[in-house]
């Protein structure tokens, strides 16, 4: 039988690239993939440094039944290379990006195509068989998305990450005009900077300590950089819109800080989306939300808004180019990928993973 | 010239009744209300054992110019007794209620009818020259609002923290057929019951550890009470709700673990308004916040629906009787006031304190 390299989480720090056999014939609603790109997620490294957060360790998962250890990898562009009997939704030589979540398709939820937050969501390369730090994968027909000739396999590796920054920027309903800080800008405060300024947003202010990553936010469209270390970035920000504070924050850090402080730099009736990956709770100041009658929200990745997503791709409003500062081979995703992003993260923001 | 007792602010667990002069006539705009019960709110407790919080203690407040020592009482029923000639509102010999909101009636807030989270807010009773723990106070005509023959001066007293609940459940939406969890039954919870009991709440479920509180609950329209000390609250609602969680949590406790459990509470897609007076920030599972889509937001007081919740009371869908656990003077408000709802926390809900 064929074999091809994959990358499984063991453990805290343990993720080794195995040999498996290459997945067989596609089910009737299934899919083979050949992945062109994966990328390396935020949420990848928090399981790599202190997971298992979402992955399922203790107990199978409840709806794929999947337990540690599993193939990690759900950011995926590839081309389509046989399906299955029933599948009509792509056709052999797409070229597609996946979307990983993974819905029970019967309750409520995934009945009224919120299938992000179905009671049972499992996700591709977290809580399911297969993941895309691989060569070949097999997926439900309903996860393909085909991509348009604008849009690069590497842009396309792009789209998971990129609509659920579109989502969530919809979801806290950035208006245009409105003034929105960003709190973080690691891949996804850089999505989301460019998500606010699709959608109108006018100043947008990135809160963000280190200089290369400032650089980027200002190349992605953030029309201000704040040093949350050197300033105060309540006040500078306050200063930057008539003493109000900004009209919405994205908190894209998901450290023990950052929550409440974008709560802070919120004005009165602003909304406050998270974004971040919280490995454990973390400190928000009620009383400023009780007395600004401010709003914190959440949005769970970008199912719903996929096409819109590919489609600001190939109309080059969303611009990938940037925020890739790697190209590996999966043989080296550890050491390349995973310490790279931890030891360098000043140098580094979104790397892709080739499969071969 | 005449004299007064009043009950002023020190600092923590010093608060003093003290002699001063009777105001005067009251300016243009001003009316001179006689009190006739002021509530003791949860607000004066969290200052008595843990202030200042919102009592301007270092600098002068912004608006007002007030700084501690300040009077107290902001929850007001009293008689009209006097007019500035400018106003028009209200006349001599008028039942009256009191929102102790003062705005500056020149930011945005102020001037869209949200004067509750105007720039510089500032309250009767916390950051003003006055307070209701006295016999007479000179007030601005907009504080005033008519009570009708059907609402007693006690009832009165409670339309402050009444609307501020109501407000509350009208802002986090609450529709007929929700299904509401009250997380803390003080005074604040048991009229939160009360105003979701009126907007249509199906189920309501009162989380809340002590044994008359819990009777209380269920007097007041609660429909299930929880334990959260014996209980696992989140599980418990759960079974209630098919699994789901419920639609709508309120919190009224603001302790250091009640923010947390009322998001855990909540269904996917669930909001939770946050009522508690919170001394410090506190925990949330952002993550919990994410996944599940869930929505936090708070209210501030209840201005804007003051005649509403007037109208609540005289139509007999609120009931304030089971809520008032004692009536004292104001030379007791330490002793059988603040002491009495710190020590005897199970008997104590709302006490009223008449000026004379």
């Amino acid at each position: 039988m064929e074999k091809m390299k994959v990358a499984i989480w063991h453990g805290q720090r343990d993720v080794r690239v195995e040999e498996v056999d290459v997945p067989g014939a596609p089910e009737n609603n299934q899919v083979k993939i050949e992945v062109s790109w994966c990328g390396i997620c935020g949420t990848d490294l928090h399981e790599y440094m202190g997971g298992p957060i979402f992955i399922p360790a203790a107990d199978p998962h409840a709806l794929t039944g999947v337990k540690a250890p599993v193939p990690l990898g759900h950011e995926i562009s590839g081309k389509v290379i046989e399906i299955g009997s029933g599948v009509t939704r792509v056709k052999v030589g797409d070229r597609v990006a996946l979307c990983p979540i993974i819905g029970c398709q019967e309750c409520r939820w995934c009945k009224s195509g919120v299938m992000g937050i179905c009671d049972n969501v499992a996700f591709l390369g977290i809580s399911w068989t297969s993941g895309a730090f691989s060569q070949f994968i097999n997926v439900y027909d309903y996860m393909c998305y085909q991509l348009p000739d604008e849009v690069s396999d590497e842009n396309g590796a792009m789209v998971e990450p990129f609509s659920a920054t579109v989502r969530a920027i919809d979801q806290v309903n950035v208006q245009p005009g409105d003034n929105v800080a960003i709190v973080g800008c690691g891949p996804i405060g850089l999505m989301a900077i460019q998500a606010a300024r699709i959608a109108g947003a006018e100043q947008i202010f990135a809160v963000e300590p280190a200089a290369k990553r400032q650089a980027l936010a200002l190349e992605c469209g953030a029309t201000h950089v704040i040093n949350p270390i050197t300033e105060d970035a309540v006040q500078a920000i306050k200063e930057l819109t008539n003493g109000d504070g900004a009209d919405i924050v994205v908190e894209c850090a998901g450290n023990q800080i950052t929550g409440q402080l974008a709560g802070h730099i919120a004005r009165r009736k602003g909304r406050i989306m998270i974004m971040g990956v919280f490995e454990k709770p973390a400190p928000i100041d009620y009383s400023d939300i009780v007395f600004g009658e401010k709003i914190v929200m959440g949005s769970m990745g970008g199912y719903g808004l996929y096409k819109e997503s590919i489609e600001m791709m190939a109309k080059k409003q969303f611009n990938g180019a940037p925020l890739i500062t790697g190209k590996i081979s999966l043989d080296r995703i550890v050491e390349d990928g995973f310490e790279a992003l931890i030891h360098k993260k000043e140098d580094n923001v979104k790397i892709l993973v080739s499969p071969v």
